[in-house]
């Protein structure tokens, strides 16, 4: 039995880390898949964990030769999530969880249609331009740039298998975990209409 | 806004027709898109109505100019949907049904990622057989094709956005009605913060 790939994503600031990181700690059993990246090695992180730590030449060789499920720049550095350990470990039967921004999940679904993509909403857009502002990262300008990105991926929210919203955290997990739920318990019930003898 | 594509397939003996009519009777704005064909038009159908009837010549050349959103060969006549008719209807706002065949189905997805895929299950594969027996339609060894299409069938099912069981027959209808006021709902709420000012 292969494993699910999860995939959550939304627009920035709608809290999709924290939610990556409540559902880890539930002990759910998901797994997730280390991203590669060209940007240097903090001190804080370990290579192989944190990220496969690859040059610029490496990195454009993988997405010449399709191995990477999708990739983005960010201030000047590649990420990407490559496919190999994505398909191994749905191979072994576990589920895995990505978390990745909203141009990464549509490239993931263009090549995986069996993925199941999880689109985390704002209870408003105030609010979500209050969160922003709250969390003190980005500049006004750069605050502006992100709620017109996050304008154009909510215009492509019907490519999603559901949304959520993060309107309350605990409430937000809750809901996350019910529908992982929901399709592990459809894929149980496919496989024994498969193995039923009749 | 843009009507939603409502896709409803599964399994030949799974009920999907029947489901079809009580939605249609229960009067939910949805659409049902008049179909293609190149058998000929019987005596209580009306052309345009039941089905749009073309020739094989005609039908083959929807084909080639991608006219058609997906198609099938039965008993050797064509069947398929024009993709026309339901481009027009969504474009007015109109949400449409289309009730097909899995393959069909499949086909819809990948020419419109954003179609909602609804997969009827069978409570049991000795459900299902007995249901095709009782019916009496086939011969014991179509019957026995139809229980191997359908493993098939089950092996796609994770390229479904919901799966819903076939049990009792107003509690599919039900779950399904749940599952489609579900995706409208989704719809109003990304409308809403898209129009939202900030």
């Amino acid at each position: 039995m292969k494993g699910i790939l999860f995939v959550l994503s939304g627009p920035s600031g709608t809290g999709k880390g924290t939610i990556c990181k409540e559902l880890l700690k539930r002990g759910i059993g998901l797994n997730l898949s280390v991203s590669a990246t060209t940007r240097e090695c903090r001190k804080d992180e370990v290579p192989g964990v944190t990220y496969h730590y690859v040059s610029t030449d490496e990195f454009r060789r993988m997405i010449d030769n399709s191995e990477m499920l999708e990739y983005a720049i960010f201030n000047g550095n590649y990420y990407g999530t490559p496919k190999e350990s994505v398909i191994k470990l749905l191979g072994e039967g576990k589920d895995v969880l990505l978390e990745i921004e909203p141009q990464g999940a549509l490239q993931v679904k263009q090549l995986m249609p069996e993925a199941v993509l999880m689109f985390i909403i704002p209870p408003s857009m105030t609010e979500l331009k209050s969160r922003l502002i709250g969390r003190g990262r980005e500049t006004e300008e750069e605050i502006a740039e992100r709620i017109n990105a996050a304008k154009w991926e909510l215009a492509q929210a019907d490519k999603y298998s559901v949304h959520i919203i993060n309107d309350e955290l605990d409430k937000c997990v809750e809901d996350v975990t019910a529908y992982i739920q929901q399709k592990r318990d459809e894929r149980v019930r496919i496989e024994n209409l498969m193995n039923e003898e009749i």
